[in-house]
């Protein structure tokens, strides 16, 4: 900005953005003093971190398969802890034992009304080398699917949503006793076997539709980055009622850890899964009969979608060996100089389902190098004041094992030493793609300011606003966008490292990572490997230089503010933004089951419909009743007043320089922060699933990926629970008074602490 | 709804539906006496169509290819002209002399990277008797392409509209020597060669995407209705400068009529044009290059679809037999019994492209049915007040010639006794789709509500009404389709017979026609047959029968009513619509051009550029000014003033049983209004095109068969062209005055009936 003005650079474009913090001397949490001595190292370390490094780590994490109980998924573990070793870490490898399964039989076949058996085998290309490692790729499966042999009708089920069974009822439709195929996308893959099940299916298919991420999205590799035909998605169904090993929920699945017998198990499918590939899909879906497929089911086969059923019949057989594996949890730690007793936390996944080049290598090699630079800065004389742990996680991929069990084993430590944990996974080119915990939204953003993106050539944060500006729907989403001084941040759902946390200990997260640019369709394939990541990824690695410059700083400046940067305003404005949504979500809810009701009466769901494509009229509904969302009211006014509080309290810490920051008694008021996330949980967690303790932020029971905010409020309301919506905004609002107390105890501290 | 009661269906239901007018005994323009007896005589009418008779005409005139100029063209007029005479009706056939091309040269070849030459065939099929009529089918074209032997690059330009090469420049394509390929659909045919060519292209192919009627939509011919791998759709291209015979704009295409020299009409293409199958569309478009084709661009084909343009060149030969053609209009005539020199019009083409069973034969046949009836009628006693005029016009798929050189021909007459223009076209299952002036929508509503519709057995009107409900967008859309006493109708655009009638004579038109529920893909194509109709098309041809009951009784009720039935309130709300359409047009480009403005300067285009699929900046645009509509608006709100006056004078002539309008006096009232919708003519004519003279209606210039209501003001901000608007707004401002001016004189008239 600085250097537009001396530029001569048209005013307009300077008054009507932001202007960014780096322009400023202070540092959120910081003296002057101490911001200028931090924004020094933090330059030098952005210095550091080289593509032609990360280019050398993918290689070599990627050059064979290397997933859970793997060869090489030990191997890559223990390099990576030389690694940190060598940098000059203190690293260690903690090991759990958790269950997971791998195919034993697989098998799908259309008995009728032609025969066809499916390949489920991803060809070797031949100018992609790993593409050929057989003997160590672990075959298309599904992790976590229910043993089974079923033979039934085929029904397509669109993506195998609540709302698509909703359409099927309507269609006259019914999947008791069939084999189901879903799409992949639009939920968590979990959710399709699971709700096809509450219907009455007794077998699933998911398979990847050239519409999502195959030719229709661009050319297929190997000559571009998309699905090819024979490509297939592995990845896990594990239901979430709560993540980690599902043998020892809640605690850490050490050796000796109690564990549940098999047939207890909640969150294995009730039904037999099988992802294949649109090659394999094309014949079955070509056969089906009955009604045609809805027109935003169709995916892009060159046929006519119908849902079936008709004579189409397919024999599925599922069955896994059901073995307990070793994860390996590679952990370093720089301890901290003064605060030791504070940690900032930061993990990415090693594991992958075959190589992995994106997923997760591109993030875990920005970790690497991370650590490398602070080994790099330590001998400078850099000293964090506090403690920095990494973690290069192993199990992610079959369900956030590894940093589960690892968070699950270390509970009661990070309930008292965690300041914050910071995710990466995949990484690629575009957009820094901004998600976590509302209490961090502005330190985030400052972070963003101050990393320059690669392509523009403008900070990561101005390029992603002008893009939200670009993709902004409405007139007034753009003026949200241009005068609000951060950018907000997404919650937190489910699909990463992060969800042990944030859902089951309440520590404040952040997700990083850039993408946006380069979507491909190689997910959980084999040719997710070094080969397209470097034809098709972040081929220069610039992005993962960038990862690393921004996870970096944002650990850095955690690890050494004096009071710690969270900004609880946004937190407030965004609770504020969620209680307003669920209002409107119930209005909705209420006009929509009016309108049905009302529709039904007048009879246009009789009069309309057309003979030859019949359709049933929908049921009718009760209209929900009014809700009593005072308690969620009064408190988020009331949060929104303790924030403000704080924020003049922190304004005279940091007034004349902000030596006070330095002092002391400040340790106490960090203290008094970290409990203000814990804050959020609930003992009791949510109905039907008590792991996940965090009233603000939990993964959707029914979208998986999708999170849903004030999720005891949310999912009574989209689940007609009546009862439940009242207790949620009662319990969230209890949740939140606590929120506001912890805060106010933090302002009274700090107004006490010695300027 | 009173037989409702007595069955004590629920109340509720009673009070949401407007209750239908046939309970009532008025209608309006009738005095009570008048109204029981004609309702009397329409139900006698509307018992008499019959579907066996309407499946024999189908049979019959789609038996053999009856383009313009062909043998059987001449027989099908021969035939229609015969029938007329046999049900005891004057009839006649009128021909012109109309410049007609057909093919003599096609050729389609790609040149590189590969060779191909495209098949420019439909292939018979086995099932289906009539589409292996080779020798008398006209081969794939598009009538009055100009002649060319062009050879150029391909480019794919999506639909080909004017966005779509706004889009293009943005992705750095040019046309400039190029040979561009469209797809069908959302716009007139004209439009993308007419487009193509103002870019610089030298050659434009347009196909079928299965997307939009192939495979993607349902199950292909013979199997389905859909458009198989070969169907071509023909048409014409001609530019809408004016329509009818090329030759003599203006006047009838008489034997010895002025004719313009070839070279000098403009309403020939400047580029050779030709429409293709996906099956030849296919190595064309998968051997592009290029940019990804926007997600919007892209069709059901099973490749990724790339702009262009690349290795792949192609070689296009179009050149044509520039013939003059007879056409054959048969004119029936029922005579007037008291008011013969009203004479109330109706028609619907014979001639097709192929076979035409659906375009036109389906609506042909319910005219004859109609036609029959009123034979049956007038053997019964039945004699209409007023004249009617039965057209089955040649040669409206070239271009509307049949049609446009008929009432050219007799223009001083039809200004003088036109009352209505009454057409249909294709007619299908589904709902009754209300289009015309709105003068007649109050008409066309009260006549909607007394046809039962045949599936759901409601009337049309409610059945039409039910699905406008449950289509809505808006919760306020539905409110006002529930509040609004009359449905809305849309206006017509171009596309069939009325355009005459409307944009050049001024006489008010409704377009009838059922449709929604059995589309297909056999449009233009040689299996647009009796064997696809039968099976995939109204194959019952009860839908036939709801046309012919609907047109009969519109034509029966206009013909009999004392006082034309016209109702201005309906015209005045709907210009009032429009005047608020247009300064919110402007408001929104208003909007979009300073938005844009700001994100160019903002640098949002710069910065969220990805340097792998690279696209430009839009151009900057000067904010439009603001444009004064007080006079359109002035004139809005007095012609609504006169409108009320007029309600009120008719309520008083139809108090008392309106004897009133009965008597002599009326006569002078119906002269007057039958200048009403001629007072919407200004004889400059629209910018560029003098001959349509409609300042309400126009068929849009880039969009052709969209309409573009206040077209002269409506197209100027579209365009940007700020002084034309301006004038615009004064032109159509003084039409409107002229408007309320003549309802004046027909309430003054109507004030002094001798009630």
């Amino acid at each position: 900005m600085r250097g537009c003005r001396l530029l001569g650079v048209v005013a307009a474009a300077l008054l009507t953005l932001g202007s960014a913090p780096a322009d400023e001397p202070g540092l959120a949490g910081f003296s002057d003093q101490s911001a200028r001595v931090e924004r020094g190292w933090e330059a030098k370390f952005r210095a550091i971190p080289d593509p032609a490094n990360l280019r050398a780590y993918v290689k070599r994490l990627s050059a064979r398969p290397h997933a859970v109980g793997s060869a090489y998924d030990k191997d890559n573990a223990e390099w990576i802890l030389s690694q940190f070793k060598a940098w000059g870490l203190e690293a260690k490898i903690e090991t759990f034992d958790v269950l997971f399964p791998t195919p034993k039989e697989r098998r799908l076949e259309m008995v009728a009304p032609t025969r066809f058996v499916a390949a489920l085998q991803e060809p070797a290309v031949a100018v992609d080398p790993t593409s050929g490692q057989t003997k160590e790729q672990l075959p298309t499966y599904n992790a976590y699917s229910a043993d089974g042999d079923v033979t039934g009708p085929l029904i397509y089920v669109n993506y195998g949503v609540p709302d698509d069974y909703d359409r099927l009822q309507r269609l006259g439709v019914s999947v008791k006793g069939a084999v189901v195929i879903a799409r992949y996308g639009h939920s968590w893959r979990g959710i399709k076997p699971k709700v096809a099940a509450e219907h009455g299916a007794v077998g699933c298919l998911i398979y990847s539709d050239p519409r999502d991420d195959g030719y229709f999205e661009g050319a297929t590799f190997p000559d571009g980055p998309f699905r090819p035909n024979e490509g297939v998605q592995r990845g896990s169904v594990m239901d979430t009622y709560y993540v980690g090993d599902p043998l020892t929920p809640g605690v850490g699945a050490t050796k000796d850890a109690k564990r549940l017998p098999l047939k207890d198990v909640t969150v294995i499918t009730k039904i037999p899964v099988l992802p294949i590939s649109y090659g394999d899909a094309r014949p079955l879906l070509a056969a089906l009969s009955g009604p045609m497929a809805p027109e935003a089911w169709r995916g892009a086969l060159p046929f006519a979608y119908h849902v079936g059923p008709g004579a189409t019949r397919v024999h599925l057989v599922v069955k896994s060996n059901w073995d307990i594996k070793p994860v390996y949890d590679v952990i370093a730690t720089i301890p901290g100089s003064t605060k030791a007793g504070e940690w900032v936390i930061r993990g990415n996944h090693h594991d992958a389902w075959v190589n992995g080049a994106e997923d997760p290598v591109s993030g875990q090699a920005a970790l690497l190098e991370e650590a490398r630079a602070y080994g790099e800065l330590l001998k400078q004389g850099w000293r964090p004041k506090r403690t920095i742990v990494y973690c290069a996680w192993d199990g992610e991929e079959p369900g956030l094992l590894g940093s589960t069990e690892w968070a699950e084993t270390h509970a009661a430590e990070l309930s008292q030493h965690a300041v914050a944990y910071l995710n990466s996974d995949s990484n690629g080119r575009g957009y820094l793609e901004m998600e976590g915990s509302h209490t961090l939204e502005a330190f985030y953003n400052d972070v963003a300011r101050d990393i320059t993106d690669p392509e523009s050539g403008v900070s990561v944060w101005k390029r992603l606003r002008l893009h939200r500006i670009e993709d902004a729907k409405t007139a007034e989403d753009r003026k949200e966008i241009r005068e609000r001084p951060d950018l907000r941040i997404g919650a937190l759902g489910f699909g990463s490292d992060y969800t042990v946390f944030l859902d089951h200990l309440g520590i404040p997260c952040i997700s990083l990572g850039f993408g946006g640019e380069d979507e491909g369709g190689i997910y959980h394939s084999i040719y997710d490997d070094f080969y397209w990541y470097t034809h098709f990824g972040d081929t220069t690695f610039v992005y993962g230089r960038a990862l690393a410059q921004t996870t970096g700083t944002a650990v850095m400046r955690l690890a050494d503010a004096e009071l710690l940067p969270f900004r609880f305003t946004n937190l407030a404005d965004t609770v504020d933004l969620y209680v307003g949504q669920l209002q409107k979500l119930l209005q909705k809810e209420r006009d929509e089951a009016r309108e049905r009701n009302l529709e039904l009466e007048e009879g246009v769901f009789a009069a309309t419909v057309d003979p030859r494509a019949p359709l049933l009229p929908p049921p009718a509904e009760a209209v929900p009743p009014h809700l009593n969302f005072a308690p969620l009211e009064n408190a988020a006014e009331a949060l929104a007043h303790s924030t403000e509080r704080y924020d003049k309290a922190v304004a005279k810490a940091r007034a004349n320089g902000g030596a006070g920051l330095a002092g002391e008694s400040v340790q106490a008021v960090n203290a008094t922060l970290m409990g203000i996330e814990r804050a959020m949980l609930d003992p009791a967690g949510l109905p039907d699933r008590p792991w996940f303790e965090n009233l603000l932020y939990a993964p959707g029971m029914y979208t998986g990926y999708g999170v849903k905010t004030v999720p005891m409020v949310r999912e009574a309301i989209e689940l007609m629970r009546w009862q439940e919506a009242d207790e949620g905004i009662v319990r969230t609002a209890k949740v939140l008074a606590g929120v506001a107390a912890v805060i106010d105890r933090a302002t009274t501290a700090l107004e006490k602490t010695d300027m």
